[in-house]
């Protein structure tokens, strides 16, 4: 199974993991920490934490939630996740994808920002949470590997045209309507003139601003001679200079009641609450679809990004222990009033990149957030949202990758059709609809090609014992004689194929007396094959022509024994190598 | 594709095939007609019409409707497969599991028997015929493929299971509701005490006699010195013979009044009137899983028993022509009050035996019923439904094949788990829910499967440039290479388990500086693994091993050459044979 063992990112790496810390990674980490960790874990707690701050705020805007809903889903799982995963720089929270997930799958079902909702918001982080935890425990991450490469990549840029479309409401200050993304467009469009124009200058000097801060500020402040790490700082920290410029602007000039900016208003103080949203087997059901997407998709991300970041530092994570330590995370956010997260990928590299070594960086920006929720949230009360709306935007920004499919196409045909297909479908059908049919078109795509064989005629290559294409290279042949290479394995999807295609290639050989199937790329056959196999002999016979197989694997080998189908064709028609084969029909 | 061209099942049989012939089948043989086939089509098609008759309205009666209905569809349909179809033994009419999936598609809908009943249907018949016609006419029957044979094994006995429980109520004599297998059994058994003794005799001994006719009499006849023709003739008439003398003893008896049997009772005299049925969107849109699953059951069925009856006379059938012929046929049943018809396997074996050489036969049937339905109808008014009953009991009794798991667990333990599921499927969530379980858990584990190919560490084989799995022979290694043959294409679903073997096969060999990937049995690489090899190609290298690909086939190459996998490997790191690789290393 692809995730039953700890496998180590750098295969010298590999640390012994006994009993205890399999099951609690911390006590690697904790029992032994080392102090010259703690400056670099410190640093890199707190960075996190002043980017985590804005972000979970303006995600849980994303997800129809209050904000403070986002600065709770920043706390408890961080706390478990440091406990449990096996990563030391991954940051677990809120993240922009996700949080379109359950806006999208919850909205359908509750008004946003009602009480339902928010019940049914943590309801689905407990789903979410027991679906990564029993994933894990029962090792079946493997599963996960069913999403492809541009299944992922047509989801992600496509969510975040999402994403950035559901945001216009927010930097043109009126009421959008609509589900689809074509639909957002056109409302959007069509109350163009409603626009208030405040807003749209708050949120776009916002956007312009955050994008200084991360394109135009590295270099100015590299070219200065400053140390990466207060680089870094200075970066990471761009979304709160903007939250309290925006802030203090819209205080000052009052501009939430002098000019109808919608501000984020009252947050209540105080830690993440303990709750208990009380789930029915109904909101289970209706919310299974969205939790599988999240999973679906978090977890891809998360281990991706885990497994990138400690290979770099030649750390191992585990994908199980990480899908439990992200299950508990959820069912924390549950618990403590959060909603779903997972590990994400720009707040992961700038916890890397300010210097986490260990969880001790995650608990650290728990506990930065933790002080916000106790003491600062009327800091935010003036905090316009076209501000959050442009944090979102801008971290969205570069998940849109449209030079990915031209890459794909280049690469294989195919994977550019899923790609598309899933791209289109996200647009169109909603992105949960859209990642089910992604995965499924991938499925069905793979099962086609492999359900239409390359089948090729091969002959002797010069004097040697190898056989080649004889479309592809000067070979010899023979005329009572054809052999032929089939480069899939023999499964029921393919099996009326092989058969036509033998049958055609006999009827174009007329002088053919034996027909020898090449057996080096078939790793196996399953019983649909066999029954097509044994009428093959047959239909062959009728027409003269006997059936030889050469280069059969050993486990198929064992295959065909155990069905007696070495008895139906003949021991002596079976030959360790096309060269034998040729040599016991009298061609070489 | 599978179906794209005729192709003799016997490959030195090959016809040529001109335009006309090509699109109407019938100018094959009916235009060069011999006199010398008119006797054997003429006997074989009344030997198929006297079977025909009985049958056709038990096969009614299973699928809620009345028996007339069941003439009706073995008039138009096999008139039109006659002249557009390309075998000239099958025989198509109203099925067993047809008439079930028809029951159980429709009956969910409205009440078996009424106007709304037969009305939906007739609409179904519709919807099948354009599916088959759409499907021959695009070439699709290769969808067809991904019906395996374990599912279609465990689907047909499953089914004829549920075909003789559902007969129980006529043999009882009293009324078994439920809809599932077990509930049937369930409700058969309550009512025990209710049973008709007479019917149930009636239906005992029509059992017995059919049962001697099929398995007694035959070689009794045989040793009579019987032609075996003749023999054929006799055997086949035994359902007829069986109605008949059921319909003497119950007129003469007068068992309807006396006793309470059920009969028959009036059949509106005259031949199939033309129908309407006058579909909406809303009835197209609920019957089109009865109609998908009737395609994938019926086509698979008619398409194996031509094949199989027309190599035997070595003629050729064309698989997207016969869609387009059962298309036909359907649409015939629909527009001429039948149902949907399909190509029976006992029937067929009936004509073929008979002799029927041609399409004629097929004509000839259809005559036979025509003249019942015209002037024979008030002779069935007495026919007691346990008769009928007993006819489909008996014809569906040698469908139930519960040795075949046992030799498809013997060649391959994955196919015996999808019949199992196929099995229990169709028994507990019935029979449309378990063809499509089948196929899905089918696909499934071929799925499963490829996502843990088979991966093999190889040696060379004594001084050969042969390299084999070091646990299967005795080969020579070298502590600073390992090659590895990974025995399936990498694609998404295998790629993270491909990496995290390779990963552990470096790990275990702590003095490698070289792996040597071995491409024989990759048949293609997808864009999701050639980002998997990349980033593997980084990880090894921070560990101080080089990847290299060796026997890379050419289809694979050209791939990798267009995605610049190429550079990013190094093109000195891509070797022709595993022996190339090794002497470029150093080993030989």
């Amino acid at each position: 199974m692809a995730t039953s063992q700890p496998i180590p990112s750098s295969p010298r790496a590999r640390e012994t993991v006994t009993g205890l810390s399999r099951y609690l990674p911390f006590t690697r980490w904790l029992l032994h920490y080392r102090r010259a960790d703690l400056p670099s874990d410190l640093v890199a707690g707190l960075v996190t934490a002043i980017m985590l701050i804005p972000q979970s705020m303006a995600y849980a805007q994303l997800a129809g939630l209050p904000p403070q809903v986002g600065l709770y889903a920043s706390v408890a799982p961080l706390i478990l996740y440091a406990l449990l995963g096996t990563s030391g720089q991954l940051s677990v929270g809120p993240v922009a994808i996700t949080s379109l997930l359950v806006f999208s799958g919850v909205s359908a079902l509750a008004e946003p920002g009602s009480a339902r909702y928010i019940q049914l918001v943590l309801i689905l982080a407990l789903i979410v949470g027991m679906i990564k935890l029993l994933l894990g425990v029962f090792r079946l991450g493997v599963i996960l590997n069913f999403i492809s490469h541009p299944v992922l990549a047509a989801f992600t840029s496509a969510s975040a045209l999402i994403i950035a479309a559901g945001q216009l409401k927010y930097l043109l200050g009126y009421k959008v309507t609509g589900d689809r993304f074509y639909e957002v467009l056109y409302h959007a469009a069509q109350g163009l003139g409603q626009t208030n124009l405040i807003t749209l200058s708050i949120g776009v000097s916002s956007i312009v601003l955050l994008l200084f801060f991360r394109k135009g500020l590295r270099p100015i402040l590299q070219r200065l001679g400053l140390r990466p790490l207060a680089v870094t700082l200075i970066v990471s920290g761009a979304p709160l200079v903007t939250v309290l410029f925006g802030t203090l602007i819209t205080w000052l000039l009052r501009l939430d009641q002098r000019a109808g900016v919608a501000v984020v208003g009252a947050i209540p103080p105080g830690l993440s609450p303990l709750s208990w949203p009380a789930p029915t087997i109904g909101d289970v059901q209706a919310l299974l679809p969205a939790a599988a997407a999240i999973v679906l998709v978090s977890v891809v991300e998360s281990i991706a990004v885990a497994k990138t970041l400690a290979s770099k530092r030649r750390q191992a994570i585990d994908p199980d222990q990480e899908l439990i330590a992200l299950g508990a995370a959820n069912i924390g956010a549950g618990l403590f009033s959060g909603y779903p997260v997972t590990g994400g990928f720009a707040r992961s590299v700038v916890n890397f990149q300010a210097g986490a070594v260990t969880g001790l960086a995650s608990l650290v920006t728990a506990g930065g957030i933790a002080l916000i929720l106790l003491f600062f949230t009327p800091l935010f009360y003036y905090l316009p949202q076209a501000v959050l709306a442009a944090t979102v935007i801008v971290a969205v920004f570069g998940l849109v990758d449209l030079k990915e499919p031209g890459h794909i196409w280049q690469a294989n045909r195919s994977d550019a059709i899923t790609w598309g297909i899933t791209f289109a479908a996200v647009l169109l059908l909603g992105i949960e609809m859209g990642i089910f049919i992604g995965v499924g078109a991938s499925l069905l795509l793979y099962l086609w090609r492999t359900s239409r064989p390359h089948i090729a005629v091969v002959g002797r290559l010069g004097e040697s014992e190898v056989y080649r294409n004889i479309l592809r290279y000067e070979v010899q042949t023979w005329p009572h004689v054809v052999a032929v290479r089939v480069d899939e394995s023999l499964y029921f999807a393919n099996t009326r194929y092989l058969e036509n295609a033998l049958l055609r290639i006999v009827a174009e050989h007329p002088e053919v007396k034996h027909l020898v199937l090449i057996g080096s790329a078939i790793n196996f056959i399953d019983s649909s094959a066999l029954h097509t196999l044994e009428a093959l002999i047959q239909e062959l016979r009728d027409a003269g022509v006997q059936l030889h197989l050469a280069e059969i694997k050993g486990p198929v080998m064992d295959g065909l024994k155990r069905a007696h189908f070495v008895e139906k064709i003949g021991p002596e028609h079976i030959h360790l190598t096309t060269h034998a084969a040729m040599r016991s029909l009298g061609c070489v």
